[in-house]
């Protein structure tokens, strides 16, 4: 895994085409991820009809990568295979709740970060999409996922037509904590996001958004309280229409 | 990363140490995996201390190797450290909801698996334990977690000290779905299900238990609607304690 090192999010894919069995060796050696109780609570749905992908490039915000991309995969929440086999075997599910909900999401994003680090050491590039779980019912209605399936990460996937600079990262003092939490002083917070608050992308991000610092960038402009307190509504509305609420 | 062909949970580990510029290298080296507008949605909290696992055990069940690895990592959705950097910032964040708790926990599950992914081709084991979000109260007051901090995974880490066989998994068929959705009929969970439930070990484990099927074993003793409806109630009133609902 010595990809990890250089690893950056690749936005523009060749023409190359990913080969189906490139696609399912990948997937299958994904596989491998642990998984709640063996019971793989998981389903991927692969888009590469270009309709599909037109359909499914509203729900996330347009950005180009999902109409360009030569595959799209939506990594599900799943405990409807599960459920159907209970069904099936003379057994009673009680898979319709937020805690399973829970472990098939984790189970589900899990899997989808195995794949991303399997299909980057094979030279491929992805783009996760976190708009997925923004407006899920579009992205349910155009997959037709049924009840106990919810979209949970989305990526793009292709090989790369381009070489972007690496996004810098806090340093990982500021991420780990010895054996209790310790909470961040200013002065932590000072240290921790000096380099962060001091590249070149992001003060000229602070200054052609005409704002004070850069985390307002982000308050006023890319996550707001009021989309996060809107797209709670909607996320939890698609939860309890999936079943899983 | 030809690890993960092999790769099989490891519950038992040798006496060797888990080296502190080991796992710095690891943590560190995760962090390249994909996060929400680069904010770095996690935290990680390091067990060592003996006390400290035993305080841990009982919210995981009690799984020994909660006190008998060398190291316990609890990865926790963290949305307060990117809160106080706009606090200290003239910035008004918007994070305490439930789409911001699915975005962090999103960002600490990739980083994780990337952690487990690298340990692995470090000769390390691993033990994922979903018991996290079962009882996350008791974990949040042992790790003094403040609010929207939310423990969403730990895993149990050392050098393996056991070679146990690999578990079976579903055939790759089962859980892609080529354009859309495919339901799973009665002949296709046959199909999909067939293996595992002729596994000599799975055989083994209906026969003990006394039951007529493999799912049954799921849906009566291992993860019983009952159990899943009483944690989901648990799981949410954490989650509005720690201010994400």
């Amino acid at each position: 895994m010595k990809t990890i090192n250089e690893r950056k999010t690749i936005r523009k894919y060749s023409n190359r085409e990913v080969s189906t069995a490139i696609l399912k060796k990948l997937l299958s050696e994904a596989m491998r991820t642990p998984t709640m109780g063996n019971l793989q609570l998981y389903s991927v749905v692969i888009t590469r009809d270009a309709e599909k992908k037109a359909l499914l490039a509203p729900s996330h915000f347009n950005q180009p990568m999902v109409t360009e991309a030569p595959v799209v995969l939506t990594f599900c929440a799943d405990f409807n295979r599960t459920t159907q086999w209970a069904l099936n075997r003379k057994a009673t599910p009680g898979y319709d709740n937020f805690l399973s909900f829970l472990n098939a999401a984790t189970d589900a994003l899990l899997y989808c970060q195995t794949f991303c680090n399997l299909a980057e050491a094979e030279g491929l590039g992805t783009c996760f999409l976190g708009t997925t779980i923004y407006q899920p019912q579009s992205i349910i209605d155009t997959l037709q996922l049924p009840h106990l399936v919810f979209p949970i990460a989305t990526i793009t996937l292709g090989y790369p037509d381009e070489d972007p600079a690496q996004c810098e990262r806090l340093p990982l003092e500021s991420i780990i904590h010895e054996e209790t939490y310790t909470d961040y002083s200013a002065a932590l917070i000072d240290c921790f996001y000096h380099e962060k608050e001091n590249t070149p992308e992001n003060k000229h991000f602070v200054e052609i958004n005409n704002k004070e610092t850069l985390a307002q960038v982000f308050t006023d402009l890319r996550y707001t309280k009021r989309d996060n307190e809107a797209l709670s509504k909607t996320t939890l509305e698609a939860l309890k229409q999936q079943g899983f609420l």
